[in-house]
């Protein structure tokens, strides 16, 4: 091994070690400092990250050995040239980061602490935070600061930093089309590097039933794609403890009442509409069966539905610990529950279709409650123009509302009615839009001058650029206090075309964007946005999470990383 | 090993080995029959592939070999559940598939032969074609008839096809971004899979120049991205002999005289407006530098422009066998030219930039047709509204023009005036458009309602579908004798937002589309497009294509092929 003083005059005489990196931590920090005259050190190579708090967290344990790894073979290489020469050779190298919690036995859950300080000097460098999730947010940080072979580290850093909003979540859908174990546990991991700290996992829908739960294992044996296609007990076990290693709370969707016609392959009886051709002839749009293909609701007045479904619940809330529970009941369409001869009759007494609706989510709310839950809905449980509930069905105290309609107007509606929210917008944050209808026999592509009307074809199109979800701000139009009430947001992958072979680029780089957005907003100092500064951040960042292992896409030709400044455009457009 | 007797009792208790395979061949031949009862037999496991010409051709040597392999391992799975029952166990597998070519020396240029035919009986299959290239074509069809674990593969099957266009290619652009060697491979490979014989290979722009040319080292040198960024005179080699192995021709773009500004590094003096602000803050859009950020144009007026552009030319014609040569000369932008002192100086003499352009064009296009070769141009050295030159500088026997712009318009104008076509409209055939703007501190992005003005920001949006390709008919609107000057159709991959992370899901399945389109149309026997029976076959070949390792995306949830039709739309969209 080179001696430090020989390793530095080799760093001086090697063009690129004398190059320096931009301070660059995705999300931004709150508040970074680097005091002048910006220089580096090396790592010692035996470099540690020791922890002083007694009491042990088995989570914060294993992030500990993780990211000292990451940390001492990464060696990421800047994709700017030199902007300053770093003057390294003076200082003795960084030996340790000492990490401090003074709340070593905090849970994750919504709203934990998640602030932390951070400041590096040499020979040691020191993180404080309350809880083990914050220091894990601070161990990100660090891992982001160095660069280099040997690697270095900027020094005379100090962070202080903690997120906007407690809640920031990715939605995949893994019904549609099935994901292995392997790109779930990829994607917490990326969503970790990015701070997140809500991996929505839409388990179930109407095309596939991939959750095996122990007291009703027929819906996976006969739900599933294959017998290969299903998770585990021993796989969510995994996935929830490889969230929780990470920071990343594990939240379960069993969609329901509808999305439910993979159920039907099990229990036939407690789906109506099942299997039926989603959008017959003869109707029009109001009278569909589904809001897709692929039909099928849970049967509310079917004493066997809850049998069924509190199985599931009862499971679910038992292989997830999560606090949150959510349980769907968007695109509830008439026509499907219209096709069973029991509500048929119910409706032929004077019933209506909110009342089935209601006695639904009498009929299950109250248990998931039970169970210690808040439960999460998809805001048509109560805005659905046609089926919804009214608001004493759903306690503001145990329930929230997941909006993905009409952007800021749903996110005031339900926060001006005293839900606390989670904010989706398809408009913004729906990461498949974009690609085209995804039905077969579609005539509008039968057009020898274009095709583009509608957007493509896509329903929520066009594509969301990282610039659209970068920019949207979720409390925009709200009061003070209701602003209170938006938890968070969480962009969605629905996998109608998508899976394992572009999970990684239809969700990165852009959900960088919103994690950063969320995390420290998306102005600078004086109040701009900052999406012209944030474009050469994130091609820095995407180059380093591809480094990492996720298969991000570009935003620009490498020649504008080389270029600063010059692929922007400097007209309105 | 096991008896054949046992192996077929085997196959007849084994639930997965009695499904059968619906006949799916992509892109689907011009004429196939399955002879009733429609069985299958086992692959021996002694199976070869012979021929019986005397002469051998190395290129088709390294086919037989190459197909050999895939199908004794494949052991493809369709996703289609069983139709029909095969009976397969009283047939004798089948040994060897022998192959006759009638004009071995044939050589792979456009409009080379590519038909065959094919009849599978057992014990023996025969393949006839009349060149090499269409052998290749034959044994891709054997190849996608197999299936199953034992192999197995349909019986009194009789196929008889060649294609409807004799050019069916891809654009990749390697400029604005980098691709590995071993991408470019494997996108070759697929391209082979689906009958397409043309690889244009955009090499340089205004970005990077990644080629190194043995006699102008400096272009690479200094314009490539990274010393590790190049392709080198080996690589070109050994992507044209993997080119020549599959029946694709490696069709050479060096793009001249825009798209340039990565030559100035090395020659500053040959190159007007180099690495200038695309488009200044107090111009409109007729006086920017560029089409979009990466300013730099040949020098028309500089004597040396023409010593360093030949080296290129004769080095690229001596390392790419390929009879085209593709000279660019799209998008002449009048401001970069008038940022010249010598160029303003022959303006305000009288000259035009049309004048320049034809300079340019007469000092280098009988030099490239000295070499042997055609020249093929982007259609807007014709027909661009600002500069362009006149068809006395074009002879019609040596250039071909490929089109982009104005869908059938500007393939009309084209074979209405002589000139042979490439059709590529940006409205159909543009593989990256609909992924927004790449341009950053874009405005249009801070809009808090949603950005679906002018297709998100993608100024050649929406998000060309598999549908909307699949269904462009390249000689709509044109006489029979116009038709005729069609020679093809390439789609077009251009990396502002793609590299090696996102090349295969950009490219497939939908280049599959066109592969089909134009290798056998997009009518079903009745003349009607067969838009919806493709969806179910494409699902497949998708599929195949995955688990060939090509990572196409996903055009539907697995639930549509399962439930044939059910993802229809019977609507009017």
């Amino acid at each position: 091994m080179l001696q430090p003083l020989l390793l530095s005059l080799f760093l001086l005489l090697c063009p690129f070690s004398t190059e320096s990196t931009p301070i660059n931590v995705w999300p931004k920090p709150t508040n970074l400092t680097w005091t002048s005259p910006h220089q580096s050190t090396l790592l010692s190579p035996t470099f540690t990250i020791t922890i002083t708090t007694q009491h042990q967290n088995n989570h914060l344990s294993a992030a500990i050995i993780r990211y000292t790894n990451l940390i001492k073979t990464e060696h990421h290489r800047p994709l700017t040239h030199p902007t300053t020469n770093l003057s390294i050779s003076n200082l003795p190298p960084l030996q340790s980061l000492t990490v401090t919690v003074t709340n070593p036995t905090a849970e994750l859950t919504h709203a934990t602490d998640e602030s932390y300080t951070l400041t590096i000097s040499t020979p040691n460098a020191t993180l404080t935070a309350s809880t083990p999730w914050g220091a894990m947010r601070g161990m990100e940080t660090f891992s982001q600061l160095t660069y280099g072979n040997p690697t270095r580290v900027p020094v005379e850093v100090r962070v202080s930093d903690a997120p906007l909003f407690g809640h920031r979540g990715l939605t995949l859908d893994t019904s549609r089309n099935y994901y292995p174990v392997k790109d779930l546990l990829r994607t917490i991991e990326a969503m970790s590097m990015n701070k997140m700290n809500v991996f929505h996992w839409h388990i179930t829908d109407s095309h596939s039933f991939p959750l095996v739960v122990p007291s009703e294992p027929m819906l996976a044996e006969k739900g599933a794609y294959d017998v290969n296609m299903v998770y585990t007990v021993e796989d969510v076990k995994r996935v929830v403890e490889f969230g929780l290693d990470r920071g990343v709370r594990v939240l379960p969707e069993i969609d329901s009442p509808g999305h439910t016609g993979s159920w039907a392959l099990a229990y036939p009886d407690i789906v109506t509409c099942a299997n039926m051709f989603w959008w017959p002839a003869e109707s029009d749009w109001p009278n569909r069966l589904a809001s897709e293909p692929g039909t099928g609701h849970l049967n509310p007045l079917n004493p066997k539905t809850y049998q069924v479904l509190k199985n599931v619940i009862r499971d679910v809330t038992t292989m997830f610990p999560e606090q949150f529970y959510h349980s769907g009941a968007d695109e509830v369409i008439p026509g499907c529950w219209k096709t069973d001869p029991t509500i048929q009759k119910f409706l032929s007494n004077g019933g209506t279709l909110n009342q089935v609706l209601e006695m639904f989510i009498n009929n299950t709310l109250p248990y998931i409650v039970s169970l210690n839950r808040t439960v999460v809905y998809w805001e048509d449980v109560l805005l659905d123009d046609t089926v919804h509930v009214s608001p004493t069905t759903l306690p503001k105290e145990h329930v929230i509302l997941q909006t993905w309609n009409n952007g800021h107007d749903n996110t005031k509606r339900i926060v001006s009615s005293g839900y606390r929210a989670i904010v989706s917008s398809s408009d913004f944050y729906y990461l498949d839009c974009g690609h085209g209808d995804f039905t077969g026999n579609n005539s509008a592509y039968n057009n020898q001058t274009g095709s583009d009307a509608n957007n493509g074809g896509s329903w929520c199109g066009p594509f969301k650029t990282w610039q659209t979800i970068y920019n949207y701000d979720i409390t925009y139009g709200l009061t003070e206090e209701e602003a209170k009430l938006v938890l968070g947001g969480e962009v969605a992958l629905w996998s109608e075309q998508a899976d394992e072979t572009v999970l990684d680029s239809r969700i990165w780089p852009r959900t960088s964007a919103m994690a950063e957005s969320l995390w420290s907003g998306n102005r600078d100092e004086k109040g701009m946005k900052r999406y012209a500064e944030a474009t050469d951040r994130l091609n820095e960042w995407r180059s380093r999470m591809v480094s990492r292992g996720i298969g991000a896409e570009p935003i620009q030709p490498l020649w504008c990383i080389r270029n600063p400044g010059m692929c922007n455009t400097v007209h309105p457009i």
